[in-house]
């Protein structure tokens, strides 16, 4: 279909600038928006931008990614084996706030004369500063500058500076600086969008005891239901020539600190805001608040210059390995960078957790971890820090026997990993679209092949992979059957595939596809450690009970695999009824009626073709190494009229299937939309956090579509496509400790290594071979024009 | 498959008796089922059979149809279209509470001696008896005989009459008669049973006023949501030589009436108490109140005598149409009565209401209509009160414009009935089998029709039919299309049949071939409309905006209808993907896992070939003209190993079927298990009510199955096949007006003409004419060894 061009936000909010996100207004109608845009995170730790002021405000978040709150799911009709739990990340106490008062008036963006104002998220740093310049109501002009990062190299720390200097007279300060556990807050109108999920609109925490000496406030709480264990804390230091008279409150809700000082005209006033966050399901609040002391002690120690340093040498670390250079506009370069930094922040210290849906920057999904994570996040970890990657395949694995009893709920054997989940159980409470999604399963084992193979880390096969592709090929077996009516080929009823449009078929390509891939996959993995590694396969069969006939059983199903195929379209058919069905009557569908799923009922959009997002043309895209370039455009042609991306998880594979079918003026746009879904606000939700996997999609977009890498199996090749609107494509990627440069342009491609013992890789279908010694390469493009 | 025989009533509680429930012990065990087996209703207000002294009590229901409060549903996750408003039939104020005390000590049923016990359901007076004789602590020998009815001839009348006698001693005695509004009652822990739905654990009745004098307390009520007022009171008569000291009391709650009085040994007392509820959504709770006292006047001016004998020439009334007799054992004869005896109190005075699920006996699907009323109990209604049929149908007529606007929800024209409802609203909080059954639609222009055609009523047709059938066939013409790839047939996608261990499916048999029963049935009223009735043609254009093209669209889609048939087994399949799914493992269900809803995941289920209920039989038993004998066995066979009967609905229309396609013996087991539904606890579940619909089933299973009545479009035939078991089956039906019994042997048909001015039919495919002159006619059955 025709892409709807909305772009929520005006283009112009943010002047175009390649290495920052700026705006020189202050616009009343953007607060939540830009609470999102330049929220600082580093996957473990979340700040919302909410100003130091605490207004204007409308979604304050701080979270901490894994912290969250259990709910009982309530049903209408419900029936056995429902998810009974549901689980919320939480909104933690709020350290951001830090307000001024100038001659007993408070400073307030919203409501204040401010003639400079300038809000300024750093790409390159790592941190957001703003300045403004206040006109106070007798006259005085006051200069306000602020910094704030989450830092990326301690997960538990955030800071902000605040420098306040008088331009003209001398008057007298105060600083109030807060901790802040809101009792309560408003959530904007749309409580209609089911994304928004059940996010409590009171608080939870329990106090479990406080601290506080000097300018330092700790914290301390317990979640009702989840038994989780949090503690909070802030100190600060103030460096000023006046003296300073310091005030501190606490009670069980609210930190405070406040600083007053009569400054003079042109001696800035400097104060520094440490906040640290840490939590747990075991330790008593007392261990946390020392922890909480610790990292503030440390900060103390360090100082914002050198913890900014610090964030700066981190961030460049982040580029050096993960740059991607669009040769275009700064418009375009903007909203790349902005992006692959929220791939940044929120993976950088992910350990032990999964990636949620918005990331640390919103709770959309209630902070749920889905399958976005391994199919759209996963491989750029994996090509820039695969040590991140790593840990979040780890995670999957932590909750393995969580898995298994789902598995068992469903009556299956094996395991079955949650459709969405923060804590491993199943939250999704609407199977349909939710725990139906059995491809979960093989997405999640295809994420951990690519990371196994791109980065020959076979140890993680070893140590977790094996056990879970053990337990997902069991499920496999289990779920299907050999279908004598369909020759008897191995055939899967009853799941959703990725479309979420149409639900619960029978034979989704996309599922059996996958399927077949994750059951290939497991038994060559298994077959091989049984005949090489008698200590590691004998702790799997310990783990798993795993029957040597088992793995004949999983190569059957993989080899009988059913593909349904529609003759008639010469096009694989999305799952055995899709072709019977009406095709959704788009042109009677007014504009304003997307997302489709906002304005019509699940059955009326069930039963038409109609799309959500990419189903079989991500099948296509995933292994596309089994696909000629001739069967993928029948398919693009068929189903690309019929999807609306009304999921924000379809423009960028879209793009990546047109590049490679040839339609390049397609691909283009599609990117567009796939890299802008947040800056340009094209979702119309970006206020409600970053779309974290749509991010990762652009990125696949650029490397996999423009850059046209392939990997399967660990065979690297590139045959890239630079649109003729480009000068050039440059990006970096890591490949078993090769780190390496590609520039390319519409014409040619430059190879570098930059660091690392060289690798060998095809370009345009020939080897390619850089080492130390011939570390560059300058290829033409096939079918280019040079 | 096998049925599993639970019989979880012990057979032996009722002593066989062709007239009554009785049972004289008083066991501990079954005090809810008891409450149930022995309620009382006549389709306004409903009395479960608590005893007097409100102890034992487990649900104490009284009920008054149509009288419900609202309740937002909640979704784990919701979506645009689902039904946000349910709807729940309330517990009334209960006014069955007549306490006796003995020199100070309360009488008690179970926890006191009592030698004669003897509770008894009088079946041909429509009344309940109870005798006791009581030993009190102190050694007198009491005896308590109470009679309760439910009027059938004054709606909102209920009497209760206590005689007690003292045989050995005087003693002192205290009445204390109660009219209490339960704040909280406990449920029974059942609460994973999604049948039960969202019962209120708690009042939502708020106080609105209330009276009291003498003896009398009337107390009224507004609900919280849903608006309706209603009001309830009690008035009394005592009858002994006895002095008596009456005191009345009376709170928002709870009206008191206590009589003290001291009685002689051998000088019966006896107390006559009368009650009576009103409610309506408009009337102030004054005029209530008054409704309900001249209620009361007019009850204790005719006395309990009187309207014993009232109630008991309604109850003949009632025989002489609709009673069937089995010549076969007594107990048989006594479930059968049972059974006709619920038909007649969830409908006696069912003006203006639908018959819910459980009739006025439980809460059970929180008192909703669903498509039972239609398909199960309205063709007994039609055979023998054709008025009370009509009443029905009536109701949907005046639910018609929330139809309209729930099509519109889900993106229609036309109409759609709500799969479950009280108000008139869609409350199914579980779309998927609930909402997809579009097929509530045509199960209720096909009931209609079987109205119009067997009663001759066309006013029916004219005054509220046509208009309903304009708004079915567009909705099926708007939600089907023309499928080029099954040759342009007419096909349905996205519905759920009536087995609900199926759901959203494309070409649900069952669905497609009653649209199309609709559409035509639809096309040729509205064409016979246009070129015969003017007047009435131009009212229904008014109503609906028809225009004259729409009727061909119908007859268009009827006339290519698609009709799923499974080449490979001769059989009709329930839907497109029916075939392509694996057989249930029924060999490895353990008989506790029945039924699968209560055991297994929904996906589970669906992915399997597994019925709960009759589907494609069930049409075949509905449109059977449309089938030869040969393809009933064929899909008899086929489906009946499938079938778990987990749906009370379907062993009726599988013993039917039997019937028909000469399995003579599981007719007769089938048959046996739809009867003693409830007498026996078949489904474990009678405790919470009885089951209306599966009591209607087994009368089709009995005129249907063995008396062999068909009756398409009006033309009345008889195949009757009694099983050699039996020596008989008489029946009464109504035809017309002709009112006929007809009693069949295994070897021959005896018609006789009651009332009447005659009617011609067929038996075994040969005519016969009854009349005032010939009235009776004695035929020799097909196949039948004479």
């Amino acid at each position: 279909m025709v892409l709807r061009a909305r772009l929520n936000l005006p283009r112009d909010l943010f002047p175009a600038n390649p290495w920052a996100i700026e705006t020189k207004t202050f616009f009343h109608g953007y607060v939540q928006e830009s609470e999102t845009i330049f929220a600082l995170a580093n996957g473990y730790l979340g700040l919302r931008a909410s100003h130091e002021e605490d207004h204007p405000v409308v979604e304050p978040g701080t979270y901490l990614n894994g912290f969250h709150e259990l709910r009982q799911i309530v049903y209408g009709e419900s029936a056995y084996g429902f998810a009974k739990t549901g689980q919320t990340m939480l909104n933690c106490p709020d350290g951001k706030i830090l307000k001024t008062f100038v001659d007993g008036e408070p400073f307030d963006i919203a409501n204040r004369e401010t003639p400079v104002y300038r809000r300024y998220l750093d790409l390159r740093r790592g941190l957001q500063r703003r300045e403004v310049l206040w006109l106070t109501p007798n006259g005085k002009r006051v200069r306000i500058e602020s910094q704030r990062l989450v830092s990326l190299m301690r997960r538990h720390l955030a800071c902000i500076q605040l420098e306040l200097t008088l331009e003209d007279a001398d008057a007298d300060i105060v600083f109030s600086s807060e901790l802040r556990h809101r009792l309560e807050f408003v959530e904007d109108g749309d409580v209609e969008d089911p994304r928004l999920g059940a996010i409590p609109r009171s608080a939870v925490l329990q106090p479990m005891g406080r601290s506080a000496h000097d300018a330092r406030s700790i914290l301390s709480y317990r979640t009702t239901q989840s038994g989780l264990m949090m503690a909070c804390g802030m100190d600060h230091l103030i460096d000023t020539p006046a003296e300073v008279a310091v005030d501190a409150n606490q009670d069980d809700d609210v930190g405070q600190v406040t600083f007053r000082l009569r400054a003079r005209q042109g001696e800035p006033g400097r104060i520094t805001k440490f906040l640290a966050y840490h939590y747990n399901d075991v330790r008593p609040a007392a261990d946390l608040r020392s922890q909480v002391g610790w990292t503030l002690d440390d900060a103390r120690g360090t100082g914002f210059a050198a913890l900014a340093a610090e964030q700066a040498d981190a961030t460049a670390n982040f580029w050096a390995h993960a740059d991607v250079v669009v040769e275009a506009d700064a418009a375009t370069q903007q909203v790349v960078r902005w992006n692959l930094f929220q791939l940044l922040q929120a993976s950088a210290c992910i350990d032990g957790h999964g990636i949620g849906a918005r990331g640390l920057t919103g709770r959309t999904y209630e902070g749920h971890y889905f399958w976005d994570t391994e199919i759209f996040v996963l491989p750029f970890l994996i090509y820039t820090n695969p040590r991140l990657a790593r840990a979040v395949l780890k995670f999957r694995h932590d909750k393995l026997d969580r898995a298994r009893i789902r598995a068992q709920e469903l009556g299956h054997r094996g395991a079955l990993f949650p459709w969405r989940t923060i804590n491993g159980d199943e939250a999704s409470a609407y199977y349909a679209a939710g725990t139906a999604q059995y491809h979960i399963n093989a997405d999640i084992m295809y994420a951990m092949r690519k990371y196994v193979d791109v980065t020959g880390d076979v140890a993680f096969l070893e140590e977790c992979g094996a056990e879970m592709l053990v337990e997902t090929a069991r499920l496999w077996v289990d779920l299907g059957y050999y279908n004598p009516r369909r020759g008897g080929q191995f055939c899967i009823t009853g799941v959703t595939g990725p479309d979420e449009y149409t639900a619960i078929v029978n034979n989704n390509y996309f599922t059996n596809i996958m399927a077949r891939e994750n059951l290939t996959y497991a038994a060559a993995t298994l077959r091989a450690l049984r005949a090489e590694n008698d200590r590691v396969y004998a702790s799997i069969v310990r783990a798993t009970g795993l029957q040597d006939d088992e793995i004949d059983a999983w190569e059957k199903a993989a080899r009988l695999m059913y593909l349904p195929f529609d003759e008639d379209r010469g096009v694989h058919s999305q799952d055995d009824t899709f072709m019977d069905k009406k095709v959704w009557d788009f042109e009677n569908t007014p504009d304003d009626n997307y997302p489709l799923m906002l304005y019509y009922h699940p059955l009326n959009i069930y039963r038409h073709q109609v799309l959500k997002q990419a189903d079989t043309l991500l099948a296509m895209f995933l292994l596309g190494h089994e696909f000629s370039v001739d069967e993928k455009r029948r398919n693009f042609d068929y189903y690309d009229p019929l999807t609306t991306h009304d999921s924000s998880l379809s423009v960028c594979i879209q793009s990546i299937m047109a590049n490679e079918v040839g339609y390049t003026d397609k691909a283009l746009e599609y990117f567009q939309f796939a890299a802008t879904m947040d800056l340009s606000d094209v979702g119309g939700n970006v206020r409600h956090g970053a779309h974290v996997a749509s991010i990762g999609g652009a990125w696949l977009a650029l490397i996999y579509g423009f850059g046209g890498l392939r990997d399967y199996a660990g065979n690297i090749s590139f045959e890239p496509r630079v649109p003729d609107a480009w000068d050039g494509l440059t990006f970096h990627i890591t490949v078993r400790n090769n780190r390496l440069r590609i520039r390319a342009t519409p014409a040619e491609t430059t190879y570098t290594l930059l660091d690392g013992n060289g690798l060998t890789f095809d370009h345009w279908g020939s080897p390619v071979t850089l080492s130390a010694e011939t570390s560059t390469a300058v290829l033409a493009n096939r079918g280019a024009t040079v």
